[in-house]
């Protein structure tokens, strides 16, 4: 039986519009910073590209400069500004910032100071939402764009970061977005792309594959994908609540990206559940790809007040416009008879105990 | 008549065995940090391709720490440590060093405390190539790599770093190379990758693409492709030479790359000669790309003692293994017709001042 890929959040895979803008863009031959007329050729598309991506961000009349991907964006936009945070925030974040903010049961933020914080708008993990305050300094846009309709230039926000991956483009290519003429210090210096802000020879097939996707990414949500994957989401959440006590989803109360869910069964470690689902066929994570690997509870779930013993007791399922509902109930069989076979050790440990 | 491309040092055309192996990587859909099935063949995928890299670079049994290209590389090798330089160096290095150290006419240069300096292996705009000192603390070898024959682990020095798109890789990706175990301070941070030294997921598809160019060019190498590029550079620079007077070849007392010819016409701004020849069907530059555009005089022409006003009059001829006899010979026709049109107009204006 085929494997199931349930992982979208970690990245998804490439949309086949992105793969035909790369392979078009492996066709210029030129440098975007040369004068001639292959130079000129290539600085046509990476613009193109550039407008592109504002459009499907709602962020027309910006500054985009592209980046290697979200995690370098984060530090262009965060290093030495000594901004607040919460600890719901991405790894890529948390490097910059100070995890002062208060995180409500729901996951949702409290953002006393906007102008002095930084604030994600959906959460990796939990899906979760925020409502940005007007006047926030930065937002870790990279797991709403392409998941959820919003438009940048109406956040009220002064800068914004994404990443190609996470909407089926491909992995290495991002964006900071600001509003036009923002002063950015560029940290990778010695050349003049990306207006002064950002040097180095310009990704231009990344970039290529990212406009694409992130156009696709924009239709689909368009003609309603989202409400197609919350159902499926949904449904899966019911299934498994239904024959199961005790299973959590955290961030239920929010409102949250339609493709993601998490799921806690206190006592059952998420590294055991992802071993076993993969062996399974099913590709899931326990918290994000970046920390995954490393055992520990996710400051995710520990923000939010769950106990620190179990907040490594999570999955989460994150799916995309290509998850079939077989694929879902598929793996919702899976989950359940393992989690049945864990409740029976377990309940057989704990007569053991008792002998 | 179709164009000829001669900026391959700018940037080269992408091998088509770095389309394919691009292509093939589209497939993969994992994230290297996750731990599931799909992620392990991320991983894998990235690490062969690292190791394909190390054996290209005659560096194996090093680190190779993937970047965003060698401007970012070059940062992360030389910021905060003060090195000194030569003012023949890249921009990108430029950024971090203090450029001191002397070069000769011919374009090599004097370096007393090696262990507290950087030298490129070999000039983008000349091709001039360095003797690297034992114990050099860093060296860009951007230009030199997949061009001439080198082993990392014979050069003796501590870092080096490269991109992949100036032999036939894709824009966007490099990566700096030091020796195992070496301290790298991440600059990029907030995620485990490249052994906690550059957070970020990473460019796979530029990977893979970077792999397999970097083993093409080494296999082209290994076939004395270098004989054939430097007989067609050499005859060009023959023909330029036996029809003008006053020309000259910058660099061309020293050993030099196969590839690459710098031809300064006193008096004849290089930018013009591009915009000639490009009108004329011919991509060449003058400096190099990331300075383009810029009217300055050539900072590696000056510090070779060349006049700073006639140190704007130069223009980079650059080929590759695609380039064919007839292209040279096309673009010496072309360049040779300018050149007696441009002498004809100047000696009418010196005439005319005369009247």
């Amino acid at each position: 039986m085929s494997r199931v890929y349930l992982d979208w959040n970690a990245t998804a895979p490439l949309r086949p519009e992105a793969r035909e803008a790369m392979l078009a863009a492996t066709e210029i031959v030129g440098n975007p910073s040369s004068v001639h007329a292959e130079g000129r050729a290539a600085k046509s598309a990476l613009e193109r590209a550039r407008e592109e991506i504002a459009v499907a961000l709602g962020a027309e009349g910006t500054d985009v400069i592209f980046t290697s991907g979200a995690t370098e964006a984060a530090a262009l936009a965060l290093q030495g500004r000594g901004l607040a945070c919460s600890p719901v925030e991405h790894a890529a974040v948390l490097a910059w910032c100070e995890a002062a903010l208060q995180t409500d049961p729901a996951g949702r933020v409290s953002v006393p100071d906007p102008g002095r914080a930084t604030l994600q708008l959906a959460n990796a993990e939990t899906g979760v939402i925020q409502d940005l305050p007007q006047g926030l300094a930065v937002s870790d846009l990279t797991q709403a764009f392409g998941k959820i309709p919003f438009a940048f230039n109406w956040l009220g926000i002064e800068a914004g970061f994404v990443s190609a991956h996470k909407l089926g483009g491909p992995r290495g290519i991002g964006a900071l977005v600001v509003r036009r003429g923002t002063e950015v210090e560029a940290r990778i210096k010695g050349g003049g792309q990306e207006q002064g802000r950002r040097a180095g020879t310009e990704n231009l097939i990344g970039i290529m594959g990212f406009a694409a996707a992130a156009k696709a990414a924009q239709n689909d949500l368009d003609q309603g994908i989202g409400e197609k994957v919350s159902q499926l989401r949904d449904s899966l959440m019911a299934t498994l609540e239904s024959q199961t006590e005790m299973v959590t989803f955290p961030g239920r109360e929010a409102r949250r990206l339609p493709n993601t869910l998490s799921i806690l069964t206190p006592g059952w470690r998420g590294e055991t559940q992802v071993m076993q689902m993969d062996l399974a066929g099913f590709a899931v994570s326990a918290g994000s790809a970046c920390s995954s690997g490393k055992v520990r509870p996710s400051s995710v779930l520990t923000a939010m007040g769950i106990a620190e013993e179990w907040a490594g007791d999570a999955i989460r399922v994150s799916i995309g416009p290509a998850t079939e509902p077989r694929d879902v109930m598929r793996f919702a069989d899976a989950w359940l008879a393992a989690h049945g076979r864990w409740r029976q050790r377990n309940d057989g440990r704990a007569t053991a105990g008792k002998v």
